[in-house]
């Protein structure tokens, strides 16, 4: 618990007093005020995060985790949950949808066993920070202790930390999982914290047909119903409707603001973990980068909660960190017209006439 | 007239015989079918539009093409129609919005002058096609002779043709310009074809004041009562009230697609360029993908008219070119997905259950 209590009690408001001088630039820029619309907009807030004027983004990380869920054996997923440790492998081989865009991006995928269900094999680039062998099914109790809830968080600052530490600083970070069956605590994590229906929190996941929809709601329903989970108390639903993967991801969240690295949000499972890192410590939110806008129900309702406005709109739904790696690219380019554009002055060109 | 007849004969439906099997290639892939939804579709269609089952955009192009309106000396625009030349020079020492983000995708930005209204410095980069120096004043006659509408397109079309054949070939191009005051010949332009009224066809473009808005709708609505174009005649259209840098990226656009090149579309005016190409020859639509949608008002219904969806919603409006070289980004992400994720088969991942 001290690991948390540290990393949140170091989080800062993001530092306004630059946003001034950025508008400023912004608008000396070679073109209409504004004209770059979300792009000045994305820029502006790098800075506020950074507090470096003319950031550069060049050490980009895509932090990847992993677990299972007790909830899969009750049908709630259209895939079974041998694929969380397929994908994993996967991923460590670079054939994941992920590592294609991660790379095309430059960004570096850091892949961490939080949960998964089984002992992985041995590979260079996995990081096991496993806190259990999956969850508990939720339909029948907790999903886990609350230490549990606590260590999955911590050991999610712990990755972001060493890679941090081991890469001499991060530049930007964006969130991914994978899970089978974790759009099922998302789900009930959305609820609970936004206060929305069930019904209007749950979505197809991979996939499901309308029968396991109807199915995988009453679950959750009967998730919350058994638990009753505190909905101030983001460590109590993190143990009784969470998952290994996303206390993970709240970590990560947590320490990336807690080192004024701005973390790209990828989907519906991201945002759950969003929900909890900021109900620990609203002042992440500033931090937080909605990558893009889930097919996923429910992901609208979550990130207006959070009152965060994505920047996609492509229909994603496959989690991994996808929509967070495109993100990074556009991310770049926000930072470089601020920083390699020229201004009126120096290109001699003649402003707006009043 | 040859020049744009035989390129328009060249031009050929897109392939969907390929369709089924680039679907059954991305269903392979490890992810759950359909999610990564947007880049599924835009990998498919650049598999249908280059007829390569595998294709790779290593040579990308922004075309940016500059040209000047008499209708900008009574008061359409917020800046000085100085501004043209000075940008051109800008886009050429590699300051501009355009610049920036081309290069962060790797693509070449080819700047063209199909009409400055001035003789420009000689530069290496610069490819001379003007026209004319700037077209006459639409509120009081006809921009151009029909002579120079065609020419425009050609001069278009000979730029295109002329990168093609020193690059070795073009994977993938986008429009982009540069012409103070042209948002109104885009306006009148799109109000013709798409028969809306000029009110919702027009906007601020860079930046203007509800006065001067107001003074621009009645200009254009003055110049299409005065010069009566055809709405059924692309050619009559662009003679009567576009510019030289609409018809050069009109031409860019007929090029691409005899060459089977994706042809990104970027903003308001190189929609209207895409509506004159459209006009000329339907086949061009399945060519284009719509970068975003842009602040400027009557862009959706352009869009809607092409039957185009925007892939970004950034609030964009600067034009140049610079939201088709975001674009590039993501269409190369797209087809990365499509040629470089591992299948079900390859990872050894179990696949969806039924």
């Amino acid at each position: 618990m001290e690991k948390l209590r540290e990393t949140i009690d170091r989080i800062e408001f993001v530092d306004g007093s630059l946003a001034e001088k950025t508008q400023k630039r912004l608008d000396s820029l070679t073109k209409p005020q504004g004209s770059l619309g979300r792009l000045e907009d994305l820029a502006k807030q790098i800075v506020e995060i950074t507090r470096n004027e003319m950031p550069r983004l060049d050490k980009k990380v895509i932090f990847t985790m992993a677990g299972d869920h007790g909830v899969a054996s009750i049908g709630v997923s259209a895939f079974p949950k041998e694929v969380t440790p397929q994908m994993v492998y996967n991923f460590l081989a670079g054939g994941a949808g992920i590592n294609v865009l991660a790379k095309h991006v430059g960004a570096k995928v850091v892949i961490a066993d939080l949960g998964v269900a089984c002992d992985l094999k041995a590979h260079p680039d996995l990081i096991v920070k496993k806190v259990n062998y999956g969850t508990k099914n939720i339909a029948e109790g907790a999903a886990m202790t609350k230490e549990e809830a606590v260590r999955s968080i911590e050991n999610g600052i712990e990755v972001f930390e060493e890679k941090f530490a081991s890469m001499g600083g991060i530049d930007i970070a964006g969130t991914g999982e994978m899970g089978i069956a974790n759009t099922t605590p998302s789900s009930a994590i959305a609820s609970i914290i936004t206060g929305e229906k069930v019904s209007g929190m749950t979505g197809r996941g991979t996939g499901i047909d309308d029968a396991r929809l109807q199915l995988k709601i009453e679950i959750i329903e009967k998730a919350i119903q058994i638990n009753k989970p505190d909905p101030n108390d983001a460590l109590d639903i993190l143990s009784k409707v969470g998952g290994f993967e996303i206390g993970g991801l709240a970590g990560v969240i947590l320490a990336a603001a807690s080192k004024r690295v701005p973390i790209i949000i990828d989907g519906f499972i991201s945002s759950a973990a969003a929900l909890i890192a900021f109900k620990l410590e609203p002042k992440t939110r500033d931090y937080m980068i909605s990558a893009h806008s889930s097919v996923e129900r429910g992901h609208a309702a979550v990130l207006e909660y959070l009152g965060l406005k994505p920047l996609l709109d492509f229909n994603l739904r496959l989690g991994e960190g996808t929509g967070a790696a495109l993100v990074i690219g556009v991310a770049e380019a926000a930072v470089k017209i601020l920083t390699e554009m020229a201004t009126f002055d120096t290109a001699g060109v003649s402003k707006k006439m009043d």
